[in-house]
């Protein structure tokens, strides 16, 4: 299948941040042959029209729990305690396989119209988010959250290894699968070592929450005698490929580990604003060479899975977090959203617009009051353009959204489905079912 | 004119704060005649199916530069002054009445679209603005600003005046105008009581900048002995019903000026990010007493128009910086969007979805992935809803969009002129005429 996208505006994100006005994309399978001009002998069986459109790599959102679209809305206004403790974990106490799958779904087409083409989810009963995954066309990274102390997650640690085997590399390649200990605060020491062992024989990367509040720190540095992220090096969690969600509080001494050991960060501003927790500070991190990529987190957190959202809220974040309007300047935003994120998922190929490259990109339909005038295309992107003006996303050069339609999913069904599962999960909190039933 | 939306969710913003699922707002001319239940001698014109959509009272904007729409994208990731003195200035210095108009339009679909009904602008060539309005349907409050040393901007202190007199009242009450001196640190102190003193006689508002940097306060202190809000206490601006945009610098005795004088404070999140000025601290000001509204600032500090996203900013940038997770908690932050920008801006009948009240309200699309599913109606509108998924707007009971269509302003003419006029404007800077030519 060749498609060639024409008289297209182009942001790369290739190395020296190529814009191109008007030009052409040419793709061939799973893969860009031409970003630019029309390679002469390209006989396209599409054409797509790309004039008002800007063209740019897809987002890869580094870490969520789409299932969670189902408690969108469902736990407002209060503090992380209270938060996890009168209304995540009492409706996820509901969660099954079911809500699980659909809750995937739902996000899943979330996420397709808002841009993204891959995403980085830690959750529960995974199977069911692997099929979604397959089906949805689009890429994910996957890992089936591992608390450490027994099976009420579903399985236990040789459950979750046989899941990530049974799927990792599946879907034509689509789907990468990693281990996932929820924390180094839920889980033990002992099975931090044995977890990261599993991890290093098996050639898997690790998912992990990390540092999201200085009680967290002083906690560890009570119980352990050191950070948590020291505690993540000292039991080999950082010895092989890892995504730490979340760091906000690090020493300097932990920065540099992270730096040293490669792995990235998955910074959730949303989140982060919602429940109060701190702004940590990208800048920093990019500075000491620690790979920052992005995520939305939990519908629960933040209420949305828009990558979109999340690039507007990291750019001015930092900007205001720093006190220095010049943080995170031009595209520096939109590397984080994508090819960082590409890369700590395991799919290195994609994240930038060039010739060899993965054909993971989305059109924005510029032909919009608020994305006129076109002084700066990467100006409007990060700033004024909605994840709802995204008007075609392809993933490994296969068109899975055009035009308003999800051309792998049923979304109508979805959202019927997805309203009565979410309505089923939180009816035994009598509280809501008042609200529902007054 | 009588129309009936009928099957329709509604957040009322009354003072109970009633959510009701599935009733029906009936419209008489400008106002609503009833809210909930169909009145039972009601004979409708026309009938909107409001199933799957949540009616809301449409946003006013409290403090814009519509027309600075031609330079959104022209002034990126620069700190306040240099922004100033080398980008908006320098544009600034190139906008004539046929940019100010051109501008206006352009921000008003933007704004239309997004489910703005009312704007408060401060700017220049203001009967270009006006007329805009007047052919949009939306209301406004408009003021010509003044520097306070001549003719610069325009016109001098009495065409100001006159301008004011000229179209207060006018488009069928939907316009007022105030006065608008530009800030106390642009205007001499002699000026602002001169200006002030005109505003009372004539029972006119005004429209200031203030308190934007802790060096303006500085400043303020080393040249006259007082803060910029205690300045406007003393020359007499406080006298009048005044809008402050900004005041994100303010002593304990600054917010009791303001709370005593009755002024409204418009906060515009995003500029202060963009521009990091700091967050301000809306809790404080709001527990004081002193009425908050919302701005989106001009589009060179934000940049867009879009109430909505102000909204969400408003909410998790002051839970943030109050690290507190129930800051703005449930409706404020749409009451703060609302009622409290149409109370300052002259139309008190507006901002909630009352029997009696004006009929300016907007139906947001909840058949959206992001918009399921629906277990708290306000947390879906205040934090997943977006300007996007905004289908239909009344103002004064007029009809002015329909699903995806500005029924009083050519959309796509006033893009392409935008786009026009904004290449005009910054051509004169070699730099961006060589990224366009390039």
């Amino acid at each position: 299948m060749k498609t060639l996208i024409k008289d297209v505006d182009i942001v790369t994100l290739d190395e020296k941040g190529t814009v191109i006005r008007g030009g052409a994309i040419a793709i061939d399978g799973a893969f860009l042959v031409a970003v630019g001009k029309t390679p002469e002998d390209f006989a396209p069986d599409t054409t797509i029209d790309g004039t008002n459109h800007v063209a740019v790599p897809g987002f890869f959102n580094a870490h969520c729990h789409a299932s969670m679209s189902l408690v969108r809305g469902y736990a407002e206004d209060l503090p992380l305690d209270r938060w996890f403790n009168e209304r995540v974990w009492v409706a996820e106490s509901a969660l099954g396989p079911e809500e699980v799958r659909v809750g995937a779904q739902l996000a899943a087409c979330e996420m397709i119209r808002s841009g993204t083409v891959a995403f980085n989810d830690h959750y529960f009963y995974m199977d069911h988010v692997a099929e979604v995954v397959e089906a949805s066309g689009m890429r994910a990274s996957l890992t089936w959250c591992q608390f450490g102390t027994g099976k009420e997650v579903g399985v236990d640690l040789e459950g979750a290894l046989a899941f990530a085997e049974r799927w990792n590399g599946k879907a034509e390649g689509r789907i990468r699968a990693m281990l996932g200990p929820h924390s180094p605060y839920v889980c033990p020491p002992a099975f931090l070592r044995e977890i990261a062992a599993l991890a290093k024989e098996k050639g898997l990367g690790l998912h992990i929450h990390l540092a999201e509040s200085g009680e967290q720190v002083s906690r560890s540095l009570a119980t352990h005698g050191v950070t948590p992220t020291r505690l993540l090096e000292d039991t080999g969690v950082l010895d092989v490929p890892t995504i730490a969600a979340h760091a906000l509080y690090l020493s300097d001494d932990d920065v540099a580990i992270l730096a040293r050991r490669g792995a990235t960060v998955a910074y959730c501003p949303i989140t982060y604003m919602k429940l109060a927790m701190g702004p940590g500070d990208v800048p920093r991190l990019l500075r000491a060479g620690v790979s920052v990529a992005l995520g939305t987190d939990g519908p629960a957190s933040n209420n949305d899975m828009d990558m979109k959202e999340a690039v507007r809220f990291l750019t001015l974040l930092q900007k205001l977090a720093c006190r220095d309007a010049e943080a995170l300047a031009g595209d520096a935003s939109l590397r984080v959203a994508t090819q960082a994120g590409a890369r700590a998922m395991g799919f290195p190929e994609a994240g930038a617009l060039e010739a060899g490259r993965a054909a993971d990109l989305v059109l924005f339909d510029f032909d919009k009051p608020h994305l006129v005038p076109r002084h700066d295309l990467v100006a409007n992107l990060v700033h004024a353009a909605k994840g709802s003006d995204v008007s075609h996303v392809f993933v490994a050069g296969k068109l899975v959204y055009a035009d308003g339609t999800i051309l792998t999913l049923d979304e109508e069904k979805i959202r019927a489905e997805a309203e009565r599962a979410a309505f089923r999960m939180v009816s035994r909190d009598l509280t809501v079912l008042r609200a529902y039933t007054s």
